[in-house]
């Protein structure tokens, strides 16, 4: 018996399932004296409280209400919402009636659920590098392979992927692509138009479905609006019920992540398969929140957006200018139109997450070393910033810490 | 292109997760003229719904607490509702402190966890005959092989077991063995002391972890109380650490099931492990669930859990004496000394499936055909009725209406 306690024996997806070190060590960061770029989460000044407290309470206002609030729900999500987010889909040039809509606790739940329909252990999954760290942590519980998809300067060819697939595993195919297309997570880069159609001509090609993470996409704060993956695909197949793009979507970064609501927008048949996959892994989203969450949107969401974009390009103007002002020769960075990030690339002699030691024991900054978003290890010198948290004197201050740093 | 919409090619365990035909059928029979004895779910007359209408003005009064009860949260949960269920566990007489703790979506999600956390392909989980639809539904996403428990009448030989996980799948062994101890779904039977020492004991020989699903276990209206396993085992492991017992509790039945909370109390480095699960999973719990919740157990929990034994024990007594009084010689039925359920065997040649829609169709009552609880196609003669959504007029009355079918 280990004097730590017992532990059985595991199934072989458990050894996948590590704990992110970076995570660990941000855990140990939430101190007040540090100025934090770290986590990728909204400013709760943002948060709709007045509109939250009143929701609750009509929901719990009548005992009538209250029995179908609090007690168990069908698993594809309550009406209101999925036609809410169905005319929202249809806003989105994507229209799309309930059923082609499930409810999931956030749009973690749904890149997990995608892994587990889609992927059987060996299969290949397509993704960038770097990519969002937590989809890669989803998916890698159904032990696929990663190949990586070169989404600017021209993918391999079908064949290509097809034959690293099959040499990665006797029966393995590529099952999916997965793409941040707007503001991704963490370089905060937006997706041409042309890079969008190569992409879907690649996945009609490889007939496989392309699961779109619309994130962040809600936050553009300037450049010109580029197509989601999904009204590009509908336009092209004649319906959502005929298009191999899978969209998740959430309210976490618009409305607020405490409810832990996200949804699925997909073809029919997917959506059907779905439902069981939410009945087996937890019935439902808890119904009282999907009953607030649809107040909120019907009545706030126009003005939220509006709100989140102001206060978050005052940030990311703020963050821009500081690193033009202070960052030495030999370092680059994206400049976002929109979402949360900036990606600074350092000189190649530099690594991330030695910086981010420096940077917290000498100058009580705090950011995500970039190294964490690739599935292969490369990205050592590219640190990730988030300008969601700070006012903007402090992310000058911030970002002008760091750079006396490299300097 | 298939006509009703794209497809794309699935994981293998998807094929394992098809629609329940019994759920889809109650979908349908949600209708006011219809006698109710099918869902498993809480009467709402005992919700408590002023004290949640308070808990989440309190949750919002002010920006400060509307900043963490709406913001993201750690993925183990929420501390003081981990400490609160720590000292229940206490209660039950296996001591934890909050990391033995994890915060999960219902139990129905620790359920999943467990399946992702412990199966492979292949691997043998060990259940009874019948046993709980939604585990079945949990663990099949991990494509297990089902062997048979039979705890009351002695089990088979470690050897035996190891035997058939070994014929089963070449590399496949037993990896747990899952039992509802107390007022089973869908029996309404608890196991004996002496059953649960002997499932301790092959658990030992096997060195397996036990699942113990205590979903009803608060719910117990009369009869001799007989300890949990966790407090066996604790008891004989000098402590839950060393303890081979994972046990999953809920709030469902005792608070609501419309916030979705419920736990997996077990030795810390099976917790860390699931904490990780969790994250990748669907990051955490609603905070703002967890910070309600917390409230309503530390305020309401003794007195939810009285009024529902009252309650529901005038609906059990008022069912059996219906069975009693009615039903014709050939049919006999478990006598639950707690739970939701009335287990009832018709006569051989019977079938619940075939007495279900002629009980619809006919007189106008529901109940649920025992054969869906079965792993093995077993049980083609069995309903489960539930006591748990009508008055004790109505629970004579549609007794009386399925004996009329019967005799």
């Amino acid at each position: 018996m280990p004097s730590e306690g017992y532990e059985p024996r595991l199934a072989r997806r458990a050894e996948r399932m590590k704990a992110s070190e970076i995570r660990e060590l941000l855990k140990l960061l939430d101190q007040p004296d540090i100025i934090s770029f770290a986590g990728g989460i909204p400013d709760p000044a943002l948060f709709p409280v007045d509109a939250a407290r009143d929701a609750y309470q009509r929901a719990l206002a009548s005992p009538e209400a209250a029995a179908v609030a609090l007690q168990y729900s069908v698993s594809e999500g309550y009406l209101p919402l999925r036609q809410w987010i169905a005319d929202h889909m249809g806003r989105l040039g994507a229209p799309c009636d309930p059923d082609n809509i499930l409810i999931t606790s956030g749009s973690q739940q749904a890149l997990d659920f995608l892994g587990k329909t889609l992927l059987s252990p060996g299969d290949t999954a397509l993704v960038t590098a770097p990519t969002y760290l937590g989809a890669l942590q989803a998916f890698s519980a159904y032990e696929p392979v990663y190949d990586h998809l070169r989404l600017e300067d021209g993918n391999d060819t079908p064949d290509s992927f097809r034959a690293r697939a099959r040499a990665a595993a006797p029966e393995g195919e590529v099952k999916f692509a997965y793409v941040v297309p707007d503001f991704a997570n963490p370089t905060g880069l937006t997706l041409s138009h042309h890079a969008r159609t190569r992409l879907l001509t690649l996945a009609d090609e490889l007939d496989v479905p392309v699961i779109e993470d619309g994130a962040y996409a809600a936050l553009r704060y300037g450049g010109e609006e580029v197509p989601p993956l999904i009204t590009l695909d509908c336009a092209a197949k004649g319906g959502i019920d005929f298009s191999r793009v899978i969209y998740c979507g959430t309210f976490s970064k618009t409305i607020a992540p405490g409810l832990r609501i996200g949804w699925i927008a997909a073809a029919k048949p997917l959506v059907r398969r779905l439902v069981l996959v939410k009945q087996a892994s937890d019935l439902a989203v808890s119904v009282i929140n999907q009953i607030v969450m649809s107040e909120l949107v019907h009545r706030t969401y126009d003005a939220q957006v509006n709100n989140a974009r102001d206060l978050y390009r005052r940030r990311r103007d703020a963050m821009l200018a500081a690193l033009a002002e202070t960052m030495p020769p030999g370092v680059s960075w994206s400049r976002p139109d929109g979402g949360l990030f900036v990606w600074v690339t350092l000189p190649d002699h530099l690594d991330g997450a030695q910086l981010l030691a420096r940077a917290v024991e000498e100058v009580r900054v705090a950011f995500v070393p970039g190294g964490a978003f690739f599935a292969d290890g490369h990205g050592a010198n590219t640190i990730r910033l988030s300008f969601s948290r700070a006012d903007e004197a402090t992310i000058a201050e911030g970002v002008r810490r760091i750079a006396k740093l490299l300097s």
